[in-house]
């Protein structure tokens, strides 16, 4: 604590402000619910900064073992992402059931734990998926989850059911003080397989998130296709400004409450790092609130993620170009 | 307080006789509903003469964001819908969960809330639509409304599902002192587009809100058109009049229990103020109990939606032509 | 509406601030409580300007029928209570199960309405009060009530019972939207008849029902008498005001959270109604938000009671001197 | 126990270290689960080595009594398989509901028990495998089980239920202190017939398992074919060694966690000793927990199958080569 | 951040050790409540010494708000001590549930909470005390807390009563993943007065406290005086070393599972700075883990408690002599 205390002081001052900033516009939650907001904005490298990096592993779940840990085998080790997340000072480390009762304890208290209730995995399927539920609320607050996580697919034929689970289970954890985060990934047969990422279909993915209720709302970053045609027209119409990719984040973030929702975006599949930190820097400069990078991560051996991870936070640090 | 304390007694007793009236209608609900009602009743420029006009905002959860809020960017943030009811002077606002948390806490008070319930997007479905249910009775309470929102859609063949879901959630929703409110759409594969707002049909789907327990109604304005054969029949026979549109209104609301259950209509998709204020005043003339009206308001500039509401309301008070 | 809108709209927004001001004080309350407690404010002549009238009228069930009804005969009938509380523009009216059952569908939407959940009677008794549970939070639903009511007595030797029930009922009133009303009256085996109204048992009793959770807590104007030795020692050492009866007022609502929590007075015993507007300047001097006045209103013949409470609301109005 | 003492206690400390090494993977388990992991791993032949054999029998549910017993008539009396799993010195007994009350009393505490919770039968069915409930949490309390027992079919469509189904009998579970053991068999719509022994799917079905809160996972012995396009690009380009069953049965206890959760491997169809021996051989060397060994157990003379349990415990001792 | 990232890594590790080693003491908890034990020991600025100074105010319910506030006034407001707590780096704030109320929404996630559920106040009582119950554990949850906190009087006539309530809160509290901690006061009828803080009752009273499941005791600090004549025996005999004030308080750490339990000692009365310095080195100097100081923290003025608190956790940081 060398660091002359006025100048820490004063950074601590603004740092605060800015989470107690964020924290006012869920108005309607208790301070359970607030306090566990707060502890994803405090912790780790970009604490107190507004912007979030998160380390997702459900892909174990999602897409099975080979495909998910051979490429880094250090990866099927479930203490491994907890271990990754906290050295790299990720802001969360989110996960399905199994793999969070096997380093909760052991971890406890280094690095807050968002637990998946909802996984799909790819040994069966159709055009219109539908997670299974595979934790409770009750399994978040016993493990020292600071938010439940869950995945909705508009445009699945399926919504429905979806859309009502995560209705029962966001109410449970507000109500027992937890945060609600959401991942919305627009699949089914509702549209193209181009509009899973169309501009018009992202946009529309955040504002059914935040309407139903998410506290964090997490998408894929959106290209400049627009999918439906009475979409279309109001684009057009009013000149949405979607050329770039951050205008294009710009207009996802203004369609979850004009900003007053948290909403993140997500890497998508394995790339090199120069295409993914130009991608991170449109999501900073559109006013995106952060990452959730897995693959990219935890796919990479421990010391390039590390860097990696640094570079990412570093530009949402502002002190990247 | 300077006004003579007589005259204005006098009207106040006038107002409280309508609203006496009105609740003389649910003789089976418990007086927290009849307060709820009466809330509705009582707020705004129209309080106390038994005419409404309701701000709806579930377009961004029906129709994406940039359809609902591209045309007046302000709307994308949820505090603006609340603030226009409010200064509007409307009896109430309208909307899905996550809009009503993010400002429910901010304007407690201010204006009565209805949580919309059910909600359907636009990013998948077919002929026979089924929203999800996205908001629970336990959460109007705890957001403070005065009644839950329910979209049925009659001639749907997903009927069934819809009409159970709000029989039960109205039953729960009359016990703990709230008041329902049904939107009641017919659509779906059992009648034609044009079909949907046949007068028929419209009357039809009145009566069937009506008989599944709402204290108010939620209807499309009708069309001369007789959609069912049966009915036709009989509408010709008894020479019933729907020549003119407050002849249409006149029928639909003596369709819902003749005139004891409160129907009000939609206005639709965005028009020119003169022919929203001429279907106002049929409604008016026709006896309905006033308008819900969402694009309309909140698709234009915030001065001209509030002088757009301001006209309405006039007519609803009776001072206009 | 003919006065200037530009004057009544400045006006609204200073009660609108109010209000807001004092809603800042519950932050961890949901906007369903936050609404109810608006409720309250926004009622009556007072709506507005963060002072409250209340009439309560538990007297039938605590002293009998006869010494409650008898001076004025009206008030034999439960219909009484509600129109004298709505005609004289109290903030609202607070009564036994019974009393509101039989007026609540009647006057639906006409005053805010308290429901009282615990009574004593005097047909037994003791040295150690302990009132019997006679409503549930759910009545109050069912009833429209925008809060419940309860009272406990520090100082008997039952306070745990009434301190553990009113614990558990203010939990399930917070979390299905009510406000909560403490009636805090220092009387048992405790303290002496003098200590009841001595200012150190009087601030002691409004700190217990604040921390208990109370929203409004309703205590009785405390006396310059000093019953605790350990007390009196720190009121001499800090040289506490409490020489005048508005010094008294403002130590109990300091005592209160600083003022944080809404502080009402009982009139207690029928007394002379210039007694009484001199006890009323000095709670509106000493920062006291209002009354909460039974017999002294409803024992009255109607004309003298509905005089006296305007008389009493103008003081509080800031009109009277 | 002829053994000098102090080389049994050397012994003894080297098993309990392996035991409290299995048991700390567990870290988010009560102790009661822990103390009935450790019942599952101290007893039989096999205690305190870290290997287990388990006796299922619950062929005459899924198959029928006569395809079940007929080759061995004594198997139709259910005390046959709990004194068969005694003598044989299994570490644990696993059957229905109403084979395991036939006999819990009778031999209670001379084997640890496991009550299968779900169970199919052959009498209807289709593609898409879905078992029936068939005992409950409470059940295993009752009958002094140290585990429940389900089956999930990952890649029928049918998953969504058996996943929900085991999320929730598993939190009930390890609340009230038991362990879960999950048998993972792909099969169903989402793969082909030879795909249910893919070593990818194979490898899938562990970790699904595991994520979804398993103690104990049962496989099937696994193929060299790879199911799925995805993952066999996976499997070339990292050159996972696959080539031997041992290699194979590597891969799938690398999927369980890195080897952090008990994945043990069920012999299938009844087959000649040798065989079966290779195959012990084969799951021990490639680090395999155990075997599950019905039909090849209980369809066999007592004599015989005494001696081959023997056999294969002998193999996993580490005795056998 | 510009001091050199290994020293920093390296220290973190350290107070990673010791926060780990102090997790492994309580291993039937589940990952949630050794995540909110781990929120204390990691908040402040003892952060990960495995120290604890904690800020308590429950003085308004148990004297009075004079006697607690009139001191320094501005504690009469709730938001002073969140403050005071805050600013003075403490590792909680402990307090009932009102004060708690009147802040944690404001002050969300910026310092850990712990919800006292029962309180005395002292307007009546007796020779065996025992509090009213106050708060719940669903109270904590929704408040954001880390623990609940309970007051035991050992001695006391009434301990069976207390002892009940603990053991239900606690086992409610585990389950939800919250901590606990009990405030261990010997007083009653069982001792003397000055047996309240004799070496051989604090002991006992500590240990009461481990045996009922406490994760934090708090005690008062212990004196020479030996009350039970059959411990007076074993002291002797045994030549407990009770000499010094360290001496007591490496027994009472002793006395509570051999130091497996977290022990932190309460100040008392206001005294001045050096006597209670004196004190502090002497718990530092037995394994005391710390002190809960509530009134001569916030009874002086906001600076001077600033300055004496920084100086008490110097000590305790192990730079003080």
């Amino acid at each position: 604590m060398s660091r002359p205390a006025t100048i820490a002081h004063k950074q601590a001052e603004v740092r605060v402000d800015r989470v107690r900033e964020i924290l006012s516009w869920y108005g309607s939650d208790n301070p359970g619910t607030l306090t566990n907001v707060a502890r994803l904005l405090n912790h780790g490298r970009l604490a107190g900064t507004g912007r979030l990096v998160i380390l997702p592993v459900d892909q174990g779940f999602e897409h099975g073992p080979a495909r998910s840990f051979a490429a880094n085998p250090a990866g099927y080790d479930p203490r491994y992402h907890f271990e990754l997340a906290i050295v790299a000072g990720c802001n969360a480390y989110a996960a399905p059931l199994g793999f969070l009762e096997a380093g909760a304890a052991e971890f406890a208290g280094q690095v807050p734990l968002i637990l998946k209730l909802n996984n799909s995995d790819s040994l069966s399927g159709g055009a219109d998926p539908c997670p299974a539920i595979t934790g409770s609320v009750d399994d978040a607050l016993r493990l020292g989850c600071v938010a439940i996580g869950f995945t909705i697919y508009p445009a699945s034929a399926a919504r429905n059911a979806m859309f009502g689970q995560i209705r029962e289970l966001a109410e449970e954890a507000k109500r027992k003080g937890l945060a609600v985060v959401v991942w919305s990934y627009p699949r089914g047969s509702g549209i193209s397989k181009e509009g899973e990422t169309a501009i018009d279909v992202i946009a529309y993915a955040a504002q059914i998130a935040a309407q139903l209720g998410a506290h964090l709302i997490k998408v894929k970053l959106p290209t400049a296709h627009i999918e439906q045609g009475a979409a279309k027209k109001v684009y057009e119409k009013q000149g949405i400004p979607i050329a770039t990719l951050a205008d294009r984040v710009r207009h996802v973030v203004q369609s979850a409450f004009n900003g007053r929702r948290i909403v993140i975006f997500s890497g998508g599949e394995a790339k090199d790092t120069p295409s993914i930190l130009e991608e991170v820097r449109a999501i900073r400069d559109g006013g995106g609130f952060g990452s959730i990078i897995g693959r990219n991560s935890f796919q990479r051996p421990r010391d390039e993620a590390l860097e990696f991870l640094g570079q990412v936070m570093t530009v949402y640090a502002g002190k990247g170009k």
